[in-house]
C-alpha cells in the first residue's frame, strides 16, 4: 500500500489542524490553466487511465526521458498499457520528484487506488483504474466538480472562438469556465506563422489597426466573462516608440523576416500597449517570465510545442521590468499584475521590485505568483513561501493555480495547501508567530480561495 | 499575550546555553547605521509610539503598501493613532516577515509591552506605550544606552559638518558616536544636484582638485574618530583611466549632462581612487552592492529618497569586482573591505572572490557582510551563515549591524545572535561540530563584538 | 575526543539503515580527479602528515588565508610542524566548513586518530599520525586500496605521456587507473604558452591539422583505456564557423596575440568540434562551467595555477549551452555528457536544459554532476539533491567524485553517501516516499557505484 497517509506533508499537529479545519474544504479557483473548454463541454468519458493520465502530460514524458526511456514508450507506437507500466517503473525510483507525489495522490483521489506505484504493481493498478473508469463514467465535468472547483480560467488565443463559453455558461454547471485573454501569438513576430495569426484578426496593415483589433477582441472576451490576461515573455524588453514598432510590424506584414533586434523593438512596445489596455479594462495581468522554450529542435519538429523540451531561462530583464512598471504607473496605467517567474534565483529581485509599485487600489495589487511549472514542488514552494513571507505580505497572497492541461491536476492545490499549513504550523509550534489557530485559519482560507476571488472580482 | 518566549528562535538547549551564557550580554558595535548624530546630541524625548516607531521607517511603510493600504494611512494626513492601528492590523497577518518579529520584540524590550500586535489590541498598545514613554522620559541616548551599545558608526556625507561629533565626544556618554565617511554624493555624477554637492567642497574644476578635496575631508573625518568608509554601488564599473574620468568630470562641472557610459567611466575611476585612498589611511571600506534604487518615480517626487521604493538589483559585475580588487592588491592598496551584497544569488560568487584576496594583514581582512536590508530576516541569515561557513571562516566574521534610521532597531542584533546560536546549537546537537560549548561560546562572543572591535581597531 | 560518531550526518534510523546496509561498503569509482598517476606507480611512502595532508591542498591553504594567517605558515618557509599546528588552530573554529569535517574524518579513517583537531591537541596529533605513518608504511596505492576504490580517472593533458598507465595496468593492482582526455591547453588560445603546447602535438599550422592531431591523441588515450573527456569553460561560447576559427588559430600560430573576441570565436568552434569527436568515439564528456580562475595576479606569479585563488563565476551562457547541445543533437553528435556547474544559482537552469536532450540512448544520458569544489559541502549537496530530485530523476544519477589532488580525499564519497542516505531517510520517515528500504537500498547502491559503472561502460 502507498506511503501516502492522511497527514501527508503535514509536519505537526498544528499543521494538521490548519489543513483539516480550514484549508481542505475550501473551493478552488484555478486562475490559470490550459484545460480545453471544448472538452469540458463535450464531456466525453475517458477510455482508460493512460488517456487521462499520460496521453498529454509532458511533465511525465520528461521524467521518463530523464531516466533514458525510449521515445517509443513515451509518445511512440507502444501500446497504452506498455507505456503505462513503463511510467510506473520509472516513477518508482523518482524519489523527491513532484510527479512521484502527484501521481500517487491522483490515483487515490480520483480512482480510490492506494497501491504503491512501481513495476510490480503496475498491471494491477492498470486493471483497477480502468475498471474504476468504466464503472464510474469518468468525464471532464465530473472530475472538475469532484475537485470542488468553482472557477476555471482557461487560456485562450486572441482569435479563439468564444461560443463554447457561452454554451457552458448556459449549462448551469457547479463551476464557471472563463477565458483568459492571451495575445502571445500576435506578440511573437518572429514566428513562422505570424502573418497567418494576424490575418485571423482581419485585414491588418499597420500597428494602429492591430491595436484596434486587439481591443475589439478583448471586448469580446470580456463579454464572455474574461477578467484576466496572460503575457508570456522570455524576458521583458525595453519599452520602445510606437513608430519604430510600427515599422517592424509593417515589414513583417509585407512577408519579410525580422531580426532579433527588430523583434525586441516590436515586443517592447506591444508589451507596454497590452498592459495599458488591460489597465483600461481593469483586466488582471498574468505575466510569465523565465522560460526558455523549444531547446530541442529535432523534437520540436517531431512532436510540436509544449511536449517537454522547455527549460528555465537566464533572465536579466529586471531593470526593464522596473522601467516598464514605472512608466505604466506614471501614466496611471499599471493594471493589477501577477508576475510568475520560473527562475528561482530571481524570486527576491522581482518580489522587492513589485513591492515598489503597490498601492491602496487593491490588497496586493501586484502579486508574486506561486511556485510554478518547474518550481511546482516541495522545495520550490518552501522557497517561495520563505521568500514571500520575508519580503512581501503573505496575508495578501492569491495562492495556487495548476497551469495544467490535465483534468487530474487539482490535487496540486491540495499539495500546496498542505505545504502552506505545514509551513505555518511549524512557525506556530516553534513560537515564531501567534498560536491563535482560528485567526491563522482565516488567513489560510483567504490564501486558498478568498483572496483570489476578491482579486479577480468574480464573486 | 505575545508568542515571544525567552527561547525565541533558539531551537534547542545548546542554543539557549550559547545565547544566554555568551551572546546575550555582549555589548553592541553598530558599525554601519543611519542614526542622526544631531538627534543623539539634542536628546529630545519622543512624544508618542508613532513618532519613534512609524514616522520614519520605510520598512514598515512598505509592508503596509504590500497589503494594499492607502498612502493616507502611511505617510499621508491620517492621525498618528489611525496610522498606528492600521499598522497593527496589517502586521497581524504578516507571518514570517521580519517586521512581524522585530515589532513585537521592540514593544517588549523598549516598552515592556507583551500584548500581541493585532487590530484588536492596537488601541491598548497605543495607550500602554504612550503612557510608558511619558513616565520613562524616552530619549535617543537612553534607548542607545539601554541597548548596551558601545559604538555607533553613523553614515555621513563627505561635506557634513562634524562639530556634533566633537560635542558628543566631550559629553562622556557610555557609548561613542563615530562618523563613517561617505563620498557617494561626489560619486553619482548623473545626479541633478551633483554640482551643488561638489561646490560644498570648494571651487573645484578638475578631478585632481576633487581628489585633493576628498583627501582633505577624509583627514577631517579621521580627526573626528572615523575608521570606516561607505561606498554604495548598484554594480562595480570597470576601472578606467584618470584622464578619461577627468574629461567627464570637467564636462559635468561645466553644467552639461553626462551619458550613462560617461557616468560609468567616472565611477570606475573614482571607485578605484577611493579604495586606494582608504587603504592609504587604513580606513575599513564598507562596499554595498546589489540595490536598484528609486524604482517608482511618482513616489520619488512625492516622498523623496529612502521611502521604500528600492529593490534588489540584477548585478553582473563580479568580473569587475575581481579586477578592481586585483589591481588594488597588485598596488599594495587594497584596504580592509566588507562587501555587503543585497542579492542572495551572488553570495557565494562574492564570498569565494574575496577568499582570493585574503592575507596575513588581518583576521578576515576581506569580509562578507551580514544579511542586510531585504535579507535581514531569518531565511536571509540562515542562508548567509550556511554560505559563509561553507565557503569562508565563520570564526573571523565581524557580525551584525543595523543599517537603521531607528533608535529602536538594536534588537536586530539580538535577533541575529539568537539565530547564530541556534545555528551552532543545532550543529552541536547533531554531532556536526565540537560540543565544547565554552570553546564555542568564545567564538560566539568574538562574532558578537570582539572581532568587529579588533577589525576596526577602536579599542 | 572527536565529535564524529558512527551516525555522523545520519539524521535518523532509516538513514543509518540505508547507509550501513547499502551504501557504506559499495566500492568507489572516482570518475574525475587529479591524482598524479606517476606517484601511484612510484608508490613512495609519505614522510609525515604534513606531506600527505597540507603540502598540496589549496582548499586548506585558502581556509588559513580566510582567517588571516600569514603566507609563511601556509606555503612559506615555516617548518612542516609549524604549518600543521597553525592549520589545526585555524580549523578548530571553522564550524560548518567542509574541511572541518573532512579533516577530522581523514584522521580517523587513515590514521586511526580520534583526537579533536584544535590548537591544544595539535602536537599530539602530529606525533600520533607521524608515528602511524612510519609504522604502517603509508603509500599512495595503500591509501587507494584501503578506500575500496575500483576506478580512478585521472585528468590528463592531451600531450601527456601515457606509458605510466600501461605500466600500471600490468601491475594487477586491485584498482584501475584510467586517463581522462583533456584538451583545455589546446583550447585556451590566449595563454602565453599556447604555441608551446600545440608544438607538442607536432608541426601544426592549420585548424585542420590541429583537429587531426587531437583525434590521433584521443585514439591513443582510448588504447590506454580512456572512456571520458574533460572540458573546462568559464562560459560556453556561441558555436562559430570553422573558417573563422581557423583564421584565429593561424594568427596565433604565427606568434600574434588574439583579442578576447577572437579567442571566443576559436573556443566556440573548438568546443563544438570536441563534443562531436567525443560522440564519434562514445567518450563521455565531463563539462565544467562556472569557475573564474586566477583572480589574484600577485599570487599567480608567486605560486602558479590551482593554489586557491579561483572563485565562482557569473555565467550567462545557458542560451549558448542550449544552442550547442541542440546543434550537436541535430547532427546525431551529442555524446553522453555530465555538466558540472560551480554556480548554485544555475542549478535548475542547467538541470532543466539537459532534461530537454535526454533520450533512450542511456539511463541519464545527460547528467547534472554532483556538488563540486566550492559546493562540495553539506549545504551544497542538500541543494543539489533537492534540485535534482525536483527537476530530474535521482535514480539515474551517477553520484560522487572527488576532483581532488589528495590521496586522502576518498572519505568525501562517504560524506556524500551519508548525506544521500540522510536525505532519503528523512523523506521515508516523513512519509514522503516508499518505506521499502530494500528497494530504496538498491537505488542507493546504484547511485554510489553501479550507475557510474554502467554509464562509463567500464565493467
Amino acid at each position: 500500500m502507498s506511503y501516502i497517509k492522511d497527514n501527508f506533508m503535514l509536519k505537526n499537529k498544528t499543521a494538521e489542524k490548519l489543513y483539516f479545519n480550514y484549508a481542505k474544504d475550501m473551493p478552488i479557483i484555478d486562475y490559470h490553466c490550459h484545460l480545453p473548454e471544448k472538452q469540458i463541454l463535450e464531456n466525453k468519458p475517458f477510455n482508460d487511465i493512460f488517456e487521462i493520465w499520460l496521453s498529454g502530460d509532458h511533465y511525465k514524458w520528461r521524467l521518463m526521458r530523464n531516466y533514458g526511456i525510449d521515445e517509443e514508450y513515451i509518445t511512440g507506437n507502444k501500446s497504452n498499457k506498455e507505456k503505462f507500466t513503463t511510467y510506473c517503473k520509472v516513477l518508482s525510483t523518482a524519489f523527491g520528484n513532484p510527479l512521484y507525489h502527484w501521481s500517487q495522490v491522483e490515483l487515490k483521489e480520483f480512482f480510490n487506488c492506494e497501491l504503491e506505484i512501481n513495476e510490480e504493481n503496475a498491471e494491477q493498478i492498470w486493471d483497477w483504474c480502468n475498471e474504476y473508469i468504466k464503472i464510474n463514467d469518468t468525464t471532464p465535468q465530473k472530475l472538475i466538480e469532484q475537485s470542488n472547483v468553482k472557477y476555471v480560467f482557461t487560456t485562450n488565443e486572441i482569435f479563439d472562438d468564444l461560443t463554447t463559453f457561452t454554451k457552458i455558461a448556459k449549462k448551469g454547471y457547479k463551476f464557471k469556465v472563463i477565458p483568459a485573454f492571451r495575445a502571445d501569438k500576435i506578440m511573437n513576430i518572429e514566428a513562422e506563422k505570424y502573418n497567418e495569426f494576424v490575418d485571423k484578426l482581419g485585414d491588418i496593415k499597420t500597428l494602429n489597426e492591430l491595436e484596434n483589433a486587439i481591443e475589439e477582441r478583448l471586448k469580446e472576451f470580456i463579454k464572455a466573462g474574461c477578467v484576466a490576461a496572460d503575457i508570456a515573455l522570455q524576458a521583458v524588453c525595453p519599452v520602445t516608440e510606437k513608430a519604430d514598432a510600427n515599422k517592424v510590424f509593417v515589414k513583417r506584414r509585407n512577408g519579410e523576416n525580422v531580426t532579433e533586434e527588430e523583434s525586441n523593438t516590436f515586443k517592447g512596445y506591444l508589451t507596454y500597449f497590452l498592459f495599458k489596455l488591460y489597465a483600461k479594462y481593469n483586466i488582471a495581468t498574468e505575466l510569465h517570465v523565465g522560460a526558455m522554450r523549444n531547446n530541442n529542435s529535432v523534437m520540436l519538429k517531431k512532436l510540436g510545442l509544449d511536449t517537454g523540451y522547455d527549460s528555465i531561462a537566464e533572465d536579466n530583464s529586471i531593470k526593464y521590468m522596473s522601467r516598464l512598471f514605472d512608466r505604466l504607473n506614471s501614466e496611471n496605467s499599471l493594471p493589477k499584475t501577477i508576475v510568475f517567474n520560473l527562475n528561482p534565483k530571481m524570486n527576491t529581485e522581482i518580489m522587492t521590485l513589485i513591492g515598489s509599485f503597490q498601492s491602496g487600489e487593491a490588497k496586493g495589487k501586484l502579486q508574486y505568483g506561486p511556485a510554478w511549472w518547474f518550481l511546482d514542488n516541495k522545495a520550490g514552494m518552501y522557497k517561495h513561501l520563505e521568500d514571500l513571507t520575508a519580503t512581501g505580505h503573505i496575508g495578501a497572497f492569491v495562492g495556487m493555480l495548476t497551469d495544467s492541461r490535465s483534468f487530474l491536476s487539482y490535487p496540486r492545490h491540495h499539495y500546496f495547501r498542505r505545504i502552506l499549513c505545514s509551513y505555518l504550523g511549524e512557525l506556530i509550534e516553534n513560537g515564531e508567530m501567534t498560536n491563535d489557530t482560528e485567526f491563522v485559519g482565516k488567513v489560510v482560507k483567504d490564501i486558498c480561495y478568498n483572496n483570489a476571488i476578491n482579486y479577480f472580482g468574480v464573486e
